[in-house]
């Protein structure tokens, strides 16, 4: 009986095209999925321009026939889809989903086993979503993905904004090149990093921001990265094919699965303006919706913190330079000779705490207050921190206490040094102490190699970590913000209490030797598609050496690009991450730091060209405030400004921070003019930026 | 200053002499130490006699210079040591550690980084440990053993009783052979594991137990095996050099280390007289002195479980056959169709512990209890087990409110699958759910690859693994008896809730093809050296397939071999491991079980040969009744017992249960014959043994 509907199901399936189409809701994308010889391909279209062309997909399973060929399709699904969904925080105030789907089933014949393949297209009309989808099934019950052969079939040889692939580590500065200049260029791209492992001299990291001869911008990435290795892809220089290339664990193989199952979502978004790319929200749709029902305690937050004088070396995070190796537990603190450097000391962090409260921040983040720093890195230990224990000068219930007169909430910090077993062997026992001694949010850190040894960032192995973190993090309450952890894939949306992540170059390269002048004009369409960035900026000191003599680095920004970085790059949680002496150095220009806005109602993308210029206007949710930011490349430029987005009949005062016209990120970094002026809906604004500047405007109603 | 200090102190070096030696405490054991051109060496010998040749000492360190050459010795220790300390649980009431040490510390010239390397000897009546110490020092605060180059140079080509080098299993039968002959039988003696990983032809494991031409018996093994690789032995068979050979991590390094710290201690222990190896309490001497204060908690305990049905297949540890693929908290298993072999139901474990109720056992074990075993095994499935959720058809709450009444503790069992992130994440709630339902006692297992794939059961990660879950146990109160992790090395003493181990061939292969007859004559001297085994013996159908059709395996002992092992395989923890109502069958056979000690006041090893037979008489602690073992080799044997183990003056009544005449491990293993008789401290008995048979005898004084 089973042997017959078997056979029937088989003679039916053969009536079935072997060629499927959908459009965007607007009619100007089309997706094409055809079947050739059994093999899937599907090829994208946007305005009749090809995006994408014909493109293999499919995967290779350990040990098992092959999963890319013997399809045919035995069903497929269409459907429209349109809702509109409340962000907990965001650039708006609400997001429309609007999309069509086409779910096509493929079945392998007889010597593949018979097994079941579903691919799940989502057209929406800024871009593409797709994906695997493993239904329960006996001949495919568990199983290893030792190779995803997803495609992506350039049409021609773009300009990229790339950084290497690399299974470690997002910590580079990004090349602008021709694809074809991506396997010439890569050695120089690969700068030194404390842990980074690239794989191929024309791999390269998603998301991938590229644009054609023709105007087009085109977004590689991948959203729901969910029990999944991360994709990197990897380019074949003949043909322009980008390949998925997934992230190994330990041992090689790149996923462990078990129906029913999905993978994340490969996702292209596409405009012929660049400023749609910054608008779409195709990464955050593809996520599940919110699964916290109380989000009450999640909160954007301004902060400053004990950090920046860790990172230019003017401090230290070690309490002490006496001991070659720490063991925790063992080791006495007591009778240690201080270094004399320790930036988390009681008296330097309630200097911090004080400047937080004065000038009305949220919140005072401080590194290094807790044993263990003295030999933490590069070393392969394992019980590095506890994150429970602070250094004899850090009276962490005094200072708990002061911050909480103040009115200042404290910001936990958990360097797990890559020992991840160890970090969630602690966890519990750390959110517990957090909430203990009210921290609500922690900032974690993943820096040097994956212990032990083998495993790598962005594996399966390690998202599964990361993930592990936020939502364990979700049940006591915690928002988290992780550094050198997987970059986000719109994860946010369904655990709106990973607030930030750093993953990407911040602004702590600065103080490293320093990053390109343009790299805050590539983050947003990179880096940023996944996720808001605690990118760290306000750093008004350029000259590094000034904080350290023995550091020659630069911060390659100008003061009034520095501020821009508030409103351009998008976060719930932003810092002030220069010193308060700094700032009050610079108090009239500090003030826009102070009034920016951290969570809006809507975004207006006025003018955007990745690694070149970028103008947004946001209005502060519950003020009606606006916020306006210009970031620029290496070259000065005058920005033309209509502000069109205020509300009509309505009397504006902004106040205008902005490079002078012999402003220079390297030169005169310093050197900015503060204006005021009226505006109503119908002004305009011709407004200069320095090679390396900008400028911000707070603009607010005039009753 | 500090200069000159140290021109001192190497002047004053030069002085020492190259060469050092200490004797036993009894003179017997000789251990001699020297530098050869830098290099050191140690040899041992026994009453004059080569026990050890001259053999390198030293280890490879990752990316550092030479750590086995360019030594001088900077300073010589020499002490006696004599105390004497009760264990919580053993072989005897009070242990005696007596030796005499030798510490020598060891300084590397300028062209090695002036290292400083510790090696302490032990020398004692019965054997000798050494092992490396790193002081503290810059040069060597933080480092990766790549390789450990401890040699142990034999004398001659001797017999030896070994199992196949194995990064993940220890469940191979015992080959008898001549070292030269390891090569050759190598192949042959891999047997199929579920997991296994072998890695040189003459690749052997600890504890390796020896016997020379000329009567002399050497073992050789390692103590307090704590955050290091274990240690296997490869011989180089031209030379028959063993050398130690680390497991390694998954990415090929072998411990990760900072100073202070120490290697496990490696044993030689050596007698003329085997049963002196069985006598040797090396292995916890070496071990730290006991760190859990109160041990009230720590019990011996006798039980009878749900497990033998399941190893012979005549029940399955799954509720259901319907699911390819389970997803704990997703899959539904209220609607599932029970494959109607579950052996954890309610009903059944009822009967369990209505029998061991009636038999005075102490408690009950349960395998298959909880969600997950449909796909739990070789799927490389991270949540595999959630250890608190029990099946449909388990009335966990019932279950143990029906033990308490019958006076009977439940036995709980964590089978992580190897899935050992998974246990470690879940092991808190684990535990604190044993507790909350009167748990005392955990049987956990290690089936399968390590998780993720690229790791070994026996690396230092691992190693770190089962510690962990050890002393968090002992957190908790509660008793561990791990099965396939690694075998232990005495720290039973350190942290007597390790009341047991599998971690060698156990009564469970009897179902899967049989063991080797003689295989009980040879664990006491190897697998035993490090601690108590969970042999789970007690079989009294021989047939497998009585219990079920399709398995043909066949139980390699007769039921009075059976018996003797309670006595011959010392354990605190001790099985009845057949099924009821195959006791019931055999009633006056069953009444050793029930009769039988747990935990001795003393041992007497009355005869042994490895591979032959051993003979062994407690006394129970408390009651000061005797038991008496004999278990025996391949062929047919008559034991001559002298009774002078007992007190002088007294009178006793003992049950013989021994094998009948024609009894025979294959072909008559039921033919048990049970006599009663008088003795005193001057009787002697004259007792046979079948092939693969032995005898118990149960002695009480008559008041």
């Amino acid at each position: 009986m089973k042997k017959l509907v078997n056979i029937i199901l088989l003679f039916s399936l053969s009536f079935l095209a072997m060629g499927q189409q959908i459009s965007s809701p607007n009619g100007e994308l089309q997706l094409d999925f055809e079947l050739k010889e059994g093999v899937p391909y599907y090829s994208l279209n946007y305005k009749n321009k090809p995006i994408i062309l014909p493109s293999k997909l499919g995967l290779e399973l350990k040990g098992k026939s092959d999963f890319t060929s013997g399809f045919v399709i035995s069903n497929a699904d269409k459907r429209e889809f349109d809702e509109t969904w409340e962000p907990v925080w965001g650039e708006e105030k609400s997001i429309r989903n609007h999309y069509n789907e086409m779910t096509l089933t493929l079945h392998q014949d007889a010597e593949h086993d018979h097994r079941t393949l579903v691919i799940r297209f989502r057209l929406f009309d800024d871009g593409l979503g797709f994906r695997y989808e493993f239904p329960s099934q006996p001949n495919l019950a568990h199983f290893i993905i030792s190779d995803e052969k997803t495609q992506f079939a350039m049409a021609g040889d773009h300009t990229a904004f790339w950084i290497p692939g690399d299974y470690d580590t997002q910590e580079y500065d990004y090349v602008e090149s021709k694809l074809s200049e991506i396997r010439t260029l890569m050695t120089q791209a690969i700068t030194a990093n404390v842990s980074q492992t690239s794989f191929s001299p024309t791999g390269v990291q998603t998301s991938l921001m590229m644009k054609t001869k023709d105007g087009l911008y085109i977004n590689l990435h991948e959203a729901a990265l969910i029990d999944y290795a991360t994709m990197h892809l990897n380019l074949d220089d003949e043909k322009m094919i980008f390949e998925s290339w997934l992230t190994p664990n330990a041992n090689g193989d790149k996923v462990y699965l078990q129906s029913p199952s999905v993978s994340p979502w490969r996702t292209i978004i596409v405009s012929d303006d660049a400023r749609d790319i910054l608008a779409s929200r195709i990464t955050y749709n593809l996520n599940e919706p919110n699964k916290i029902e109380d989000t009450s305690w999640i909160k954007p937050m301004k902060y400053v913190g004990v950090w920046w004088e860790m990172i230019t070396g003017k401090s230290s995070w070690a309490y002490t330079d006496e001991f070659p190796a720490v063991k925790l537990g063992v080791t006495d603190y007591s009778k240690a000779k201080p270094n004399g450097k320790h930036g988390a000391t009681t008296a330097n962090v309630k200097r911090y705490i004080d400047f937080a409260a004065e000038h009305g921040f949220d919140g005072v983040l401080v590194e290094g207050w807790n044993i263990g720093w003295e030999d933490w890195f590069g070393n392969a230990k394992d019980y590095v921190f506890d994150f429970v224990t602070p250094y004899p000068d850090f009276d962490l219930e005094g200072v708990r206490d002061y911050a909480k007169v103040k009115g200042v909430e404290m910001i936990m910090h958990h360097e797990t040094s890559s020992s991840v077993r160890n970090y969630e062997r602690q966890i519990d026992k750390a959110y517990q102490f957090m909430k203990d001694n009210g921290y609500n949010a922690v900032k974690s850190g993943y820096v040097g190699t994956i212990l032990p040894f083998g495993d790598n960032h962005y594996s399966q192995w390690q998202v599964n970590h990361y993930q592990y973190a936020i939502e364990k993090a979700a049940e006591y309450q915690i928002m988290v913000n992780a550094h050198e952890a997987v970059r986000p894939t719109g994860i946010g949306r369904t655990f709106p209490n990973l607030i930030a992540n750093e993953s990407a170059r911040g602004t702590e390269y600065q103080a490293f030797g320093g990053s390109k002048p343009n790299h805050v004009t590539v983050l947003p369409f990179t880096r940023q598609i996944g996720g808001p960035m605690d990118y760290t900026p306000g750093i008004f000191e350029m000259d590094v050496s000034k904080l350290n003599p023995d550091n020659n680095s630069w911060v390659n920004s100008t003061i009034a690009n520095q501020l821009a970085l508030y409103v351009t790059m998008y976060s719930p949680l932003q810092m002030a991450a220069d010193l308060p002496e700094n700032y009050e150095r610079f108090m009239d220009a500090f003030q826009f730091i102070k009034d920016v806005g951290l969570d809006w109602e809507k975004s207006v993308y006025l003018e955007a060209e990745p690694g070149y210029y970028l103008t947004i206007a946001r209005k502060e949710k519950g003020t009606g405030n606006w916020f306006l930011g210009n970031v620029n490349g290496n070259e000065g430029r005058t920005v033309e400004i209509k502000f069109d987005f205020l509300e009509a009949g309505k009397k504006y005062e902004a106040i205008i921070y902005s490079d002078t016209k012999d402003a220079h990120y390297r030169n005169n970094p310093q050197a900015y003019e503060i204006k005021k002026i009226k505006l109503t809906s119908k002004s305009k604004l011709s407004q200069y930026s320095a090679p390396g500047g900008g400028f911000a405007i707070s603009i607010m109603e005039v009753q």
